[in-house]
C-alpha cells in the first residue's frame, strides 16, 4: 500500500493533488451559536497578548486564547450530546475515524428557496442512486451555500420571531445516517449540525441525537465545499486532542485530485 | 491522480493504511514551557463548564477553554519569531504546506547519553546518504525519546541550575534546514523546537530563527514517532485557523502504510 502514499506525496509536491481548506477563519469576529434563555451560551473567541517582540519576550510574539469548544468550524464529539454521554471524547476518538472519503450533497438551490429546508431520506437515496453507496468510514458533507453568510451574524443565524431559519436534516434522514449508513460523520456549513429550528423536531436536534447515539461525529461551519467534487476527495478532520473535550475548533482539510475537479 | 486518493480511501477502510496520532493529549496536566524571569510565561490549559446535560443545556455538555497558543503539541507560525514577523500567521499558511511526506531522524540513543545533544549538519548529511534526499514540501521529525517524559514536568523540562537540558539542533544544522533544505517544516518531541539551552547559541534559538526567517513551520511536543518508518509516511499538521495567530495546539496525524512499518 505504500505506493499510494508515495503517489500522494509526489502528487502534492507536483500540485496535481490540491489541499482544500474547508475551515472558516477563527477570530473575535466569529459568530457563535445563540441559544434562547434560560440556556447558557458560549463565549466566542478572544485573546490576550503575552509578548510582541518586546521586553516580555524579545524575540517572539505569542498570545493566550479563550474560546468555546463549539465555536467556529468545529467538531462535535459523541459526549457533546446526552445520547453519547458514555461515548468518545475528543481524545478517545480513534485517529482512523478522522481521515476518510467524503461525499458532497448539494442542496444550495433548495436552501436558497427555503432556509428551513430539511434533507430527507429520499434525498439520500437519490444521492446514492446517482453516485453510488455512501462510503464505509466516510463523511457526508451538506452543501447549502451557508458558508458565504459566515461573516454576517444576522444572515448566518437568520433568527426571527419564529426562531432560527437554517437548513439541516429531518429526523428520518438523521436516524438513517446514524444507525444505518456506513459513514463515520456528517459535516455542514451552518452554525450547528442540525437545522435552526430542530428543537421542534422529534427527537429534538435529531442529527445530534442519532450521531452521538451511534458514536459518530459532526462537523459544522465548513467553507469551500463548492471546491470539492461530489465524490473522490479525502477528508481530514483534525480537532484538538482535549482529554474529556466535548468538541473544539477544528481544522478540516480535503485532498482533491486535480483531475477530479 | 484520483486513483491515488481512491486507493488511500480504500486502504484506510481496509486497515492497510493506518492513521498514527502524533499528538499529545491536551489537559490541565499539560506542561507548558517555563521561561526565566523577567520573561512572561504562558498559561497552560484550563476549562470552565457551560452545561453538563442539565438546566443550562438539557441535552448537551460543553465547555469554554483557555490555553496558550504554544501549549501542548503545537505549531509555530513564522510570525511567532521576530525573523518571520512579516510572514505567515496561522490563517495565512497555505493549506498545501500542511500535508507532506515525513522523514524521521532517530537520535534517541544520543539524547539518552547527552540530554543537551545537538543535531549537526553531518547528522543530516548521513540521513540523506542513507535514505535519500529530504523531500520537497516535506517534514523532518526529530525522534529523541522525549515524548515518554511528557507526563512528568521535571523530566520533560529537565531544568537545573545551568538551564534546561533537552536536545535540539545546532546553528549550522538549523540554518541549513531553513535556508537550504527543500522541507516546509521540522517537528520535535521536546517542549520547544530548539534545544533547552538554545538561548546560548548564536543566533539564539537558531531553529526558531531560521525556520521563521524562511517562512517555514515548526511543530513541538510530538508523540509516537517510534511508530513511523524513517521514510514513506504522509504527515498532516492541522493547527487552528486563528487570524493573526502565532501558533496553536495542533492535531498532527501521520498516514502510514501497513507494509512500511
Amino acid at each position: 500500500m505504500s505506493h499510494f502514499l508515495s503517489g500522494v506525496g509526489d502528487a502534492l509536491v507536483a500540485g496535481s493533488i490540491d489541499v482544500i481548506d474547508l475551515t472558516q477563519p477563527l477570530s473575535e469576529e466569529t459568530t457563535p451559536i445563540k441559544l434562547p434563555e434560560p440556556l447558557v451560551n458560549t463565549p466566542g473567541f478572544s485573546r490576550r497578548e503575552l509578548s510582541h517582540y518586546d521586553e516580555r519576550g524579545p524575540q517572539w510574539a505569542w498570545n493566550a486564547i479563550e474560546v468555546g469548544e463549539h465555536v467556529g468550524t468545529h467538531l462535535d464529539a459523541p459526549i457533546h450530546w446526552y445520547t453519547g454521554r458514555d461515548g468518545d471524547d475528543l481524545a478517545s476518538i480513534p485517529a482512523q475515524r478522522l481521515v476518510g472519503p467524503a461525499v458532497v450533497l448539494d442542496k444550495t438551490r433548495e436552501a436558497a428557496a427555503d432556509p428551513d429546508y430539511l434533507v430527507t431520506r429520499d434525498d439520500l437515496r437519490r444521492l446514492e442512486a446517482e453516485h453510488g453507496p455512501l462510503p464505509k468510514g466516510g463523511w457526508l458533507l451538506l452543501r447549502t451555500g451557508w458558508d458565504a453568510r459566515a461573516g454576517d451574524e444576522a444572515a448566518y443565524l437568520n433568527i426571527d420571531e419564529n426562531g432560527s431559519h437554517t437548513p439541516g436534516f429531518d429526523a428520518e434522514a438523521a436516524r438513517w445516517l446514524g444507525h444505518e449508513s456506513p459513514l463515520v460523520g456528517v459535516g455542514v456549513e451552518t452554525v450547528g449540525t442540525d437545522a435552526g429550528n430542530a428543537a421542534r423536531l422529534e427527537p429534538p436536534f435529531p442529527l445530534h441525537h442519532f450521531l452521538a447515539e451511534t458514536g459518530k461525529l459532526g462537523v459544522t461551519q465548513l467553507a469551500n465545499l463548492a471546491l470539492l467534487p461530489v465524490t473522490g476527495s479525502l477528508l481530514v478532520v483534525a480537532p484538538m486532542k482535549i482529554v474529556g473535550g466535548t468538541g473544539s475548533p477544528t481544522r478540516v482539510l480535503a485532498l482533491v485530485a486535480g483531475d477530479a475537479r
